[in-house]
């Protein structure tokens, strides 16, 4: 196959999964010599249509942002409510969650992925974009990310 | 703390244990619709002089390496003698490892880290330079993995 299921190659963002974001965001802007970015929360279930396994669900979680090189190092801190970070958390412990791509054409880019027995996740809108998270765990290893922003 | 504790902010690398490195390899060759780029075998004991949680190892591993955007993928199927790569395959399953930072003098960075309460966990060389895992599991979430090319 010589075909780009995404569209590109740029990892863009690397995500991880903790218990305590304001601990270990400090522990980051220590070891960066950075000042901490703070976090912030995903949108509400109303404006964030979070959708897990299929299911609309109330999750949220806080986030914090690093910028390394040309790659960005997202903290996520996950709710109790169902979601990728919750049971990724419950179940591996804090460590690496996703890598991300930002692609063009979500609802394409999904589908294309399914058919390759990567199935979605979940997804969610946020302030000028959307996100889906891809189970590629069985071929890849690895849950991937694709965000794509409203121009 | 306003001291970068590495020199750098740049992750140069994503390192991923598995079990099958050619099953893998395929899946990621086809997946971004690239060569599947082989593997190679990590060097001999003597050649490495691997040292795991300061205890010579004859632990190899085959890696594979994907060039994406600006950072490189590793694949890392170990052997059975000891070494983080085993270890984190035992406890964890296949997944993400590291994320490696290039960086220089190597003895007074892991001093550095030492000292900051993230330990040496794995040593070795490679032909043209020399690497180092560091278990920042506990501030970090993370193994850190340092690089440091010969010029």
């Amino acid at each position: 196959m010589d075909t780009n299921l995404l569209g590109t190659q740029v990892i863009a963002q690397i995500g991880i999964v903790v218990r305590d974001i304001e601990k270990t965001s400090q522990a980051y802007a220590d070891f960066f010599g950075v000042d901490n970015p703070g976090w912030s929360l995903t949108a509400a279930a109303d404006a964030a249509q979070t959708e897990y396994r299929g299911q609309r669900t109330e999750a949220r979680a806080k986030l914090a942002f690093f910028r390394l090189g040309s790659l960005q190092l997202e903290l996520i801190e996950p709710d109790e409510h169902p979601s990728t970070w919750r049971e990724y958390l419950d179940e591996h412990g804090e460590g690496p969650h996703h890598i991300a791509f930002i692609i063009e054409g979500m609802k394409e880019k999904v589908m294309t992925l399914e058919r390759s027995r990567m199935p979605l996740l979940q997804k969610g809108e946020y302030t000028g974009g959307r996100y889906a998270y891809i189970d590629a765990l069985k071929p890849l290893k690895m849950i991937i990310e694709l965000l794509e922003n409203d121009r």
